[in-house]
């Protein structure tokens, strides 16, 4: 099964954690790849990295967006790593459960990863493991490929009112 | 601040999981107050448990609308221990960064529960902690009062293609 959260809300990534602390709550062998976020910042990572029967993997660390001084080109050369990771494990035997690839719709969005290659790979995944895949700006590719999308929609969010992110909640 | 996840799409109760992870692994205090959860069915629950800084509690573990040999009436006999403790928490001094109440949207929308007191309830329980709420159907009261609301919005579903649910995925 192919399952794509995305959509301007919150709830994207802390939708993909709660689906692998269930999963591994049922005793199945978890993968996440994550991409674009910085290391002891999200208060998940500190969690995850303790967690029995979860490979957590973090590629390109900072995104353009956010860190200036890091170019497009630098992270989609620090995207291709997440790439190779994925292909091996889709040239494998069935390995994992549930794969969760974080942030990947914001790589296909912003040209950092070939989509095409991509959406095979997530095929040979989805073969084996059920997949999940976060980020908003889900490109209809890939809509079209999966069987459960949400969109997470934001009815009310406090940024608008010009308070900041905060600690624990979205970090 | 409070927060809202609510809609018909997946992803309300794995987003407050992982919210739960999330503020655990920025070193808070959390509380989870659970309705309509059968004890050793959702993977998440096995998982929560074990974690140290998280006090968890779940009552009602049976909805009418799930076990049809459970009344409205019982239903709402079960709800009022949860509400009990909620009156616990707000009454004393602040011990949880984020309190979370799954489903209890559900319970409102029900009447399991009173709505009036439950807002009050959590207008008091914000001035110390952070609140999340789920379940479809939040009552506008609810909205007006929430700081950030997330719609899941259901896109494409399995469900619609006639696919049971499955562990590790919906529980």
């Amino acid at each position: 099964m192919i399952i794509i959260n995305t959509g301007d809300g919150k709830g994207k990534t802390t939708a993909a954690i709660g689906q692998i602390i269930r999963s591994l709550g049922q005793g199945f062998k978890v993968c996440l790849i994550q991409l674009f976020k910085g290391e002891a910042f999200y208060g998940e990572q500190n969690m995850l990295v303790k967690l029995e029967g979860l490979d957590f993997f973090s590629f390109s660390k900072e995104h353009p967006f956010c860190i200036k001084d890091v170019t497009i080109t630098e992270a989609a050369e620090r995207c291709k790593p997440a790439i190779v990771k994925i292909k091996e494990i889709a040239n494998n035997g069935k390995i994992y459960d549930l794969i969760v690839l974080e942030e990947f719709n914001i790589a296909l969005r912003d040209n950092l990863i070939d989509k095409t290659e991509f959406i095979e790979l997530v095929k040979l995944l989805s073969e084996k493991s059920d997949v999940v895949i976060t980020g908003r700006g889900a490109p209809r590719e890939l809509i079209d490929l999966a069987d459960l999308v949400t969109e997470m929609r934001e009815i009310k969010h406090p940024y608008n009112k010009g308070i900041k992110s905060r600690k624990g909640i979205e970090f």
